[in-house]
């Protein structure tokens, strides 16, 4: 396929709109093969994707994302709604034998996105889902060091990421609280992206024990208000439905042990994301505050000189000379987003199911997102086997849970 | 002005493909007003213009930069070619009433920027320099604190840009080291960043002492080598006639004093960019390596708390909110030039000739260059001033020299 | 008491001579008054005793504990042997009315250091545990700013000490491999630290979710060999009966959730230990790369200026002024443990029984410490509480076990 | 000499009670041989002597240092003294056939360090200068990757120390600011440190280009006002005589250039301390924030995979291992401090008078800082053998001078 053409379903908050941007874009950074043009838009109302189609410069929008499935115009659909509608979307394009691109969390639990990862592998149609992170040239040098055996056996890993957006108890009650389209909150939100990063770095996880909680109970309902914004008074007290704080023991299925610990009540750490890796012959780090430096320790260096080096994004590592011939100028998050938009480009033009990460991939994740609910609810260790199993032989739902301890 | 049209000049290298993926995003970013298009692009030759165009999906292209100059359909000249054709295409750009965007440094010499700034004057055109930094939302911060007196009164400063990807000896001779080409070397590439970040933060500086020089005095001749390629073996050596290093003292307008220090052989620090200014009662400092963080000491903070904090950019600063609704995730130095040139097109749109910097602002720069240049061969203090004057009274010669120490 | 003689079981290893040196430069640090003297040294033979005694200039020495246990020129027993003679030692000189001091951890189990806290309490004399590091005056201005209210209510804690002296499979079997000799692995030696610190700035643990695992089954058997030295070729390989690695999840007292990570084979980790502590309207992290420097975040910090602060310790701060009149000049180890043996040394002036941490608060610890273990070994959530209740109500062992996963 | 006697000029102040400490220590970290012991101590008045003696634990004490260097039971003369009275005591200890320790800054201009280092040199005796940070561990790491040529030649340094125990304007008025008392301000007790650790890790600074000031010129007149203490209401102004801040362009012998700054009056920055050394293959980085951490990168190092790693001091470097047994533990400032003397007394055992740095080396830095000072006098690149030349040709004094620009 030499000309892609997407359809973007959810085009008015941020992330729409940086797809639009960089959809925009793909071509002055990779070249004109394929071309890529974003078609059509569809909002929740006619107005709203009037607005974006405006904004983003193209022709249709529509208030009714089927009839952006339908169209014969797009050959991908690229979901960005909020989560409660990624299942029926995806559902709807891959039964049209639409190519989906769905942001994370793929689905709001694992029975969903077993469905969904069975009718894409059915109907043989390109999958992608955006977890942002992994596709940094400099996760690839870590992923690169890992499989290389640089580092050894992997012995243990520690993957965090808090933020406090919603630290202040007093910030008002948002859809990000409500269980109904969120499904979850700082579990599917941001252990997520913990989770992708840590299948594209190493594989997957085999058993946990989480402890899951809200924090804040109660919110301020408050008319209007959204996510950094609060249009005004109070009028009631509402109850949070979504969790803050998700704490994970793990064991991977290679042998090796971790913590994770996500938070989105992390006052000060306006944006923590880091992980260790550490191996029997060396180790790695990495932290969103140099988000292009990856630190490596190798023991075979020679002794009395050995220590973490920073190794600096660079044109010598794959990925990174698209954008920039000079090393560790400032890669940015939406360079990133476009190197995620261009797996999608290369794989839907080669016609490749199998590009990483796909619905399977996202699955197992939901899938071990579910375990960790499970394990703080049921308060003992739970095998991500026990949940994938669970969605194959039943057709009851398996939620993402949170438990207030 | 509500459509603003551009043209291209230099559009093969990496810079001139970023001026267009950010024209061709402008929109996606800052909303549909004023409309901004990529008209044409002019090249060295038909056929690089015609593949530029391409890549850039731009419908026309040019050998010739004057036809593109000449173009009715032309409202702005973006310059983006190597540093000894900015003089001859701004100023036919500006007489030809077209305004100019031209990349840094501004001109070879402070006689050609006194010309350049001269005629954009009286033309009454707009005109901007690209030095890329200092649009990031993390340093009008810091000019803010500055400004409003946070930190006291300016005491002294430290501005440090070093880089490695000369510190091979036996990279090869490329366009940088000739001098007819680049004019020099870094002190016009890199120095002229420090200056510019200072000049936004605080002003002019008033009186320097430098110290340039050249360290690896010649250099392999490789046929077809490029910045960070070597096509093949060497067939000679040739003199490096451009500075690899310059040290500076100075004296700024306010009295404060200072310190930079520059190198394209800085061997490990593949991009070292950082500043501290040290006032009477608060202190700021900035690293690259964190881009968008910025230290703030404030000596009004209580006794036995007090201490360097750490501010990350965050929607609730200005200018960050256009790309990223969370903070610290990720600006990095593509937002950052779209920054700069959505200055340049709200300058064009609404006819203002003193938005910053401007080739009058640029001028003050190339000043400060040339004084640090003649300092270091004539080994003693040199006011810019005195070059500013020259420039005004005479029509010889200022070269931006480098001493071999 | 204004004269204390100390007598010290355990001279001839790094931290007795740690323990002689500090003694002996107590007064130059802290004033003539009281009076300490080093008077005895005991070891496991009258050679390494006598050994000891020359290089500490002490006049008496014995290879029989008792015998100093039993001397009237001992006010102060100090007990810096391996792990499984800290009870035997202590009670031994509880009960001839002596004052203790003891090496982290406490006793090999929490039912050995219930009967110490019980003998200490009831023969009223003062006790004290060296876990080294929370004396460090910048911990003083982290446990004030908690106490003070100024980061709000606790919500989570995160507490990692990571080192790599055993990463190296090869590395030979020494006594802390020994559980008979060292009762357990990094639990015993490494969280008792994590514990400690947590305990002197906020509080007890409450229920703990722990995984302890022995990551290197075997090691080589080499006769000779110690900690840092491999004296010889092997002999034979020997099963590893103490832990390498423990993660924790923990539920404070207060209702705050956390993490803890500690582990001997984290390679490239020399030494790695760190705390983040969040709380409502504030939080607190630290790291031995920056010992004495605490960061802090006040959410009542003006918006757009907020952000951690580095707060460095200064004679302004108590506890360093003794030390150096400069900030951030470098207080280091031995400092720290001199302000510990101060604390003993006043304790024992004033006949306080209650300085912190005495027999009592670090057997809360090894309570934890064991809820930890069998947490471990029974997959399961297990409360504090629930052993220290054990200790008292039965005369069974309770032992620290390590769980190999 | 197996019994080295030592008698201190000045117990009462920080350092001397930070000699008197050290020397009390010295036996239980090297071993008993030879024994050292601190004889006698000599302060401004008989009273202050005795209570230093009784606070350090030492018998004699006098209000006269000549009766000190007088006695036959004193080997080694320790001059702790402020700077003015260097001169003639260290004379008279040569005088009278005494060792000499002195701390820095070794004298009040090159005049007197030329004696002194000329009577050292007739007589034969052990001298050493105090400069404290250079014997720390890593740094002898660092000066053996340069000795090994593992950065291949160096092209570049940069030394900054910035402390801001003045920044306050308010500040009361003390010796340190008394050109009779002091000699100077930031040039001799600042600038000497950094001179003596470039010294030691490469070498001798040529020629230099300083520019030295005082930033506040008048300072209130406070009764009984110490560093730190303000003992009551000012009295009067009075004009600053020493520099504040030294900013200094240099040349090193071997053809590097470099950088310094240094100020008494860097708001925020308590103790900023650190270099940064560029070679062709490699460089160097070290930080007082890190203060046992080195920064090494080896452009020998696989591509791809450079970068500058941390080094942490560890028992494998020499020199660390008589005090810790595990890396990173937190090697302190008096840790260093005691190292410097075990080289003093090692010198003064084998009769060692070239153990660096003694008074020859010592008059070479005091060469560099009066040429910075008459270079920032006469605004001109000034040799330091001009200074050296001057100081053997001429009896007339060569003063240490800052200029206020």
């Amino acid at each position: 396929m030499t000309r892609i053409r997407v359809g973007l379903v959810g085009a008015s908050g941020w992330m729409g709109r940086t797809h639009a941007l960089l959809l925009a874009a793909q071509h002055v950074v990779f070249g004109p093969e394929p071309s890529v043009s974003l078609e059509m838009v569809a909002d929740a109302t006619p107005e709203l994707a009037a607005d974006a189609a405006r904004a983003c410069g193209v022709a249709r929008s529509t208030g009714d994302w089927r009839e952006l499935v339908a169209s014969p115009d797009v050959d991908v659909v690229d979901v960005v709604t909020p989560n409660h509608l990624h299942h029926t979307i995806a559902l709807a394009a891959i039964a049209a034998g639409k190519h989906v691109y769905c942001e994370k969390p793929l689905a709001m639990n694992s029975r969903q996105s077993f469905a969904m990862a069975q009718a894409a592998g059915r109907r043989g149609v390109v999958t992608l889902v955006g977890y942002n992170y992994p596709v940094n040239p400099i996760h690839r040098v870590a992923r690169e060091i890992i499989a290389a055996g640089d580092i050894g056996e992997v012995v243990n890993v520690r993957f965090s990421k808090n933020v406090d957006y919603m630290s202040d108890p007093q910030a008002p009650f948002v859809w990000r609280h409500d269980r109904s389209i969120a499904g979850s909150g700082t579990l599917g939100d941001t252990v997520s992206h913990l989770l992708s990063m840590l299948q594209y770095l190493i594989g997957d996880v085999a058993e946990v024990m989480g402890h899951v909680r809200i924090v804040h109970g109660e919110r301020p309902l408050v008319p209007g208000a959204a996510i950094g914004r609060q249009a005004g008074p109070a009028t009631a007290l509402r109850k949070v439905e979504t969790d803050d704080e998700v704490l994970v023991l793990l064991k991977l299925a290679g042998g090796a042990t971790g913590t994770m610990d996500a938070s989105r009540v992390a006052t000060g750490r306006r944006m923590e994301f880091a992980y260790v890796v550490t191996g029997t012959r060396g180790s790695l780090a990495w932290s969103i505050d140099r988000l292009n430096t990856l630190e490596f320790y190798s023991a075979a260096d020679r002794p009395g000189r050995q220590g973490f080096r920073r190794i600096e994004a660079a044109p010598e590592h794959a990925g990174y000379g698209a954008f920039y011939p000079v090393a560790n100028i400032g890669m940015g998050y939406n360079d990133q987003k476009m190197i995620e938009i261009r797996t999608l480009i290369e794989a839907v033009a080669a016609g490749r199911t199998d590009a990483w990460p796909n619905f399977a991939d996202a699955h197992r994740i939901q899938c071990t997102l579910d375990a960790i609910a499970a394990s703080s609810l049921e308060r003992r260790w739970v095998r991500v086997s026990e949940i994938a199993e669970r969605c194959e032989t039943t057709s009851s739902p398996v939620g993402t849970e949170g438990s207030a301890s």
